[in-house]
């Protein structure tokens, strides 16, 4: 075996200096790759505490040992570092073809440290790094940047790049790689990190493999399950995550005008996955080791010439859309590439967008703030424009670019009444009054809310979830057994997103012995499914840890009081509101932390976190 | 008729101005009186806004049509003002013989605003008033200041002073009057405003009658009642206040070790009225026009020569004791007499003391902030040590005495976790995880946690409230019911502060139509028991507005965390935890009031608010 996983390249842009770290083999099983992995390496590398913007913050990259393998989706990695976007622990995990790129050039992972004087690149090419100036990209948007760094470095590249809003530290700004078909690593603000580096994106080639014990087995393993897998996932790759916007519409799920309205069916067939299917889509995307092909290729709007480019996903299309009231797919087509381009979360530009929308219905701003911007509910070129001021800082867009919680309390009166946030964050497009558990799992994700650490509302209504312990199908209105499911459903989670693979795997049947097998074959770990599980309680809590040391105790497990307080009433969530207290009470006690919200000591010791 | 109900004395210590308000009768019926009309007065006389410390800051007291009548339990009157310790609206209401005598004196109410270069004391006597130096009384405590009025003035005076700790603008330093009887108006904070007048007190003299167009049929409705209503209201003459610890202990109700326990059987014993009367009663306490006697009258402990002094009441009994976990009755006894002495709330007190003990047992304090107090557990010694210090404002304690939420900010770390506040303001000792609606009517009280202000509880687990239209025993841990039932009893309970009347006139049967006819014999107004109850609708929302104008919303409708999210488990109250959010949002809909807390225009309109 040429190489064992866990070789990391840190870069330290104050001197230049970089080297190569080795993570010692039972660290890497503790704490397997990708999101968990990235939080051990941060911990490693960075001073305590360090300032979001601070030079010395860490930008990590990482993927997982079977990243690039033949694994089953296993085209991803992830992105963390300490957030400027919530003040805490930030990581973004993202599919398409950078991560097995970056492994074919012979790396794992890679830790940017310091500061650049002027705007740079990094270049990996099969195990040589060069730090170029990025003068000339400066400005540009996601797109032109990946077109201008494959016209110089030869149309193998595989780039992660900021847009404008990264360069202007866009608190909710992200990565983007794939070029224009902008695969997005965009939630908790990786965008102005990497920014504040003033490094403009990382261009990886490589013509190596990842390591691999056993490649022909795991190979086997993964064709054996093929006809079975696709089968279930059919839904899926026919209409992507759009598919969503119609059924969760008609449970109380979908977010709308600003989360206050439960019903808009016309609505909601207007801008889903069907819609979308029989009149926009071009084709299918597929991330590297992907056979589902769940993203959508659709043709530019901005730029007659451009082709093909990534289209929207249901977390777009829901706070783009229906929490804007915008009804039009060809708007939101434009939107997505907008936000794309210029590198934004389209999960909190839209909630931004619904936010300033209720501030001008509200009368809390008005010409002095917007300009000639009509931003009424669903005038989508208002969004448009405000999103521009947005990227490039300009007028109410500077204030609006620090983000929901920043931008509410400047606004003043009640603003951060109608911000639907915690610590910064939006709320994505799934809402806690349709099912309990995902109130638990906003409330206590590591990252801010966020809907895919737990994604327990996946199993919550239909189905059970034995790996976890989950026999019977819960009423999704109830609190009873959801603190149980949701810590279960992070463990599960948070092992996929160190893993970092799809989490679409678990719907098409991967089961957890069966990842340990796989892992087995690549590492030579003889891991089962107890000692996954225990190793994602172990990255949860350092997580927590983490956070601790930043400040976050058990006030900052909370939820905006709209989603706790406000009936939607007339939808499909009926008059529930999450019983959140009680189902918190219930989850402190399963983790094993005190009242405050705070691992106890015996509970870290039994993690080796002590 | 010589006069109406509505005469207020307003005085001006910035240049020793007095004149005589007569309130509109069309006023006096929307407000009624007490802390009803002093909210009405407030209005009227404060600027918008007022900082709580700033001179212009009325000091109101106010007595209702009722006050020093025939009615039963009429002996009371209300304090009111901006809260030096919630920043929101205060108000204290209390019995006693003060307000009788300042009706007597030919005044129903009294607004002082301004502040003295030099202490002073209010003499009233008989229409005049006088303007006096207190230079002599300042630092006395409040049975000293009450003993040498009496020997300036005459056995005759009724007293309300305050003690150092008003005089050092202890956040939850009180009003106290009937001298060594202790009774005491002592939440929210209005001794340090009245001590930030550097006002010692207010001395009241009079010969006259409250006007009353029908004296004689007022005292035959009431004195038809008696007998039936004495003996509704046995077992509060028996054993007073105090008889509520055992039964609050064996449901869950009485805060135990900084609200963490649920059960505390032996130590209630130890503490409770049966112990209380057998060992320790000297004889019961009438308030002006009682026939109930709750009062406590105990032997004096700090000075041997006192021979009787007010003694505990319930609230002081399950904050300084349960909540301490000081479980010997002759220790809290002595407890007592020195906060009514010092002029400290026992309720702010007791939690502050248990807020200090936690801090102790996590390691946040230690030697170098408490010397050598030894704040254990059950220590009554260090609570007295304790509590002198913050009188005095010396030491550590001069941080407590600013308040539990701002000394826990100012500690750090978890601290603001064991402070189990919302506003400043330490939660009474009846517990919401016992009863649903505690929670609710905490929450919305316009003065910050008050048991008082809803009541409700008294409702929630054996009877029916049909003059609310709670027709049916609702159970005490359900949701179902309890916002209707909140709102009802926060009408009926506010308008009993508004009469000024003693709330357990409702325990004696006295219904409102019964109410009504007292008012018409009173002041001539023929007013319905709906008349009242939209009365009462009018005050609580002209309080919200009030506090809306200090910055009130929808966030501040609030319970500490640990109420919310702790369960105590072993207790009467078994492993409940209030469904707060919920209730929260059926109440402001019943309310008429918007998503975020605030009065609909339409619901002003319809109270004559707008």
């Amino acid at each position: 075996m040429s190489r064992q996983f866990g070789k990391v390249l840190i870069v330290n842009l104050d001197d230049r200096a970089s080297r190569t770290w080795q993570i010692e083999d039972q660290k890497c099983r503790q704490f397997i790759g990708g999101a968990g992995l990235a939080a051990y390496v941060f911990q490693q590398l960075a001073p305590d505490p360090v300032a979001p913007l601070d030079p010395a913050n860490p930008f990590i990259a990482l993927t997982g040992p079977l990243t690039g393998t033949a694994a089953l989706l296993s085209g991803r990695h992830s992105f963390a570092g300490r957030s400027p976007q919530t003040g805490f622990w930030g990581e973004a995990s993202v599919g398409g073809h950078w991560g097995r790129e970056l492994r074919r050039a012979g790396f794992d992972g890679l830790a940017i440290l310091g500061r650049s004087e002027e705007p740079v690149y990094l270049y990996l090419n099969d195990g040589r790094l060069e730090i170029r100036n990025a003068g000339h990209l400066w400005g540009l948007d996601t797109f032109q940047t990946d077109q201008a760094l494959k016209a110089e470095l030869g149309d193998k590249v595989q780039t992660c790049v900021i847009g404008p809003a990264g360069e202007n530290l866009v608190k909710f700004s992200g990565l983007f790689t794939d070029g224009v078909h902008a695969r997005t690593a965009a939630r908790c603000g990786l965008g102005a990190l990497l920014g504040s580096k003033r490094v403009k994106g990382i261009a990886v080639r490589g013509t190596g493999e990842p390591p691999l014990r056993e490649p022909e087995a795991l190979k086997e393993s993964a064709k054996a399950l093929l006809a079975d897998f696709t089968g279930r996932l059919k839904g899926m790759s026919e209409f992507g995550t759009p598919g969503l916007v119609g059924p969760c519409e008609s449970i109380g799920d979908l977010p709308i005008n600003n989360w206050r309205q439960g019903r808009w069916t016309e609505g909601a067939k207007r801008i889903g996955g069907q819609e979308l299917k029989e009149n926009y889509l071009k084709k299918k995307f597929f991330c590297a080791g992907c056979v589902v092909g769940c993203g959508r290729t659709v043709a530019g709007v901005l730029d007659p010439l451009l082709q093909e480019t990534g289209g929207p996903e249901y977390e777009t299309l829901g706070m783009l859309g229906s929490n804007c009231l915008i009804d039009s797919m060809p708007a939101l087509l434009r939107l997505n590439e907008l936000c794309n381009r210029l590198g934004l979360d389209t999960i909190d530009a839209g909630a931004v967008v619904a936010f300033a929308m209720e501030l001008k219905e509200k009368g809390l701003i008005g010409p002095a703030e917007l300009g000639s911007i009509d931003l009424d509910w669903g005038n989508a070129k208002a969004a448009e424009e405000l999103i521009e001021l947005i990227a490039r800082r300009e007028g109410f867009g500077d204030l609006l670019a620090d983000g929901l919680e920043a931008a509410a309390e400047r606004v003043g009166g009640l603003a951060p009444e109608y911000a639907i946030q915690t610590h910064n964050m939006a709320l994505p497009a799934h809402d806690p009054r349709a099912y309990s558990s995902i109130a638990l799992g906003y409330a206590t994700s590591s990252r801010g809310p966020c809907h895919v650490n737990a994604f327990s509302h996946m199993f919550e209504r239909a189905t059970t979830f034995p790996e976890i312990g989950v026999e019977a199908v819960l009423d999704r209105f109830a609190s009873q057994g959801k603190a149980e499911m949701v810590v279960g459903a992070q463990h599960v989670m948070y092992l996929w997103d160190s893993l970092a693979m799809c989490k679409f795997n678990i719907f098409g049947g991967v089961r957890l012995h069966l990842v340990g097998q796989w892992l087995e074959q690549a590492t030579g770990w003889d891991v089962d499914a107890a000692e996954l599980l225990e190793a994602a309680e172990r990255i949860f809590n350092l997580k927590r840890v983490l956070n601790i040391g930043w400040g976050w105790s058990r006030k900052d497990d909370r939820l905006p009081l709209r989603v706790l307080t406000l009936r939607t009433n007339d939808g499909g969530a009926g008059d529930h509101l999450p019983p959140f207290n009680v189902m918190l009470a219930d989850y402190y006690k399963i983790r094993g932390w005190t009242e405050e919200g705070l691992p106890q000591p015996e509970t870290l010791k039994r993690l080796d976190l002590a």
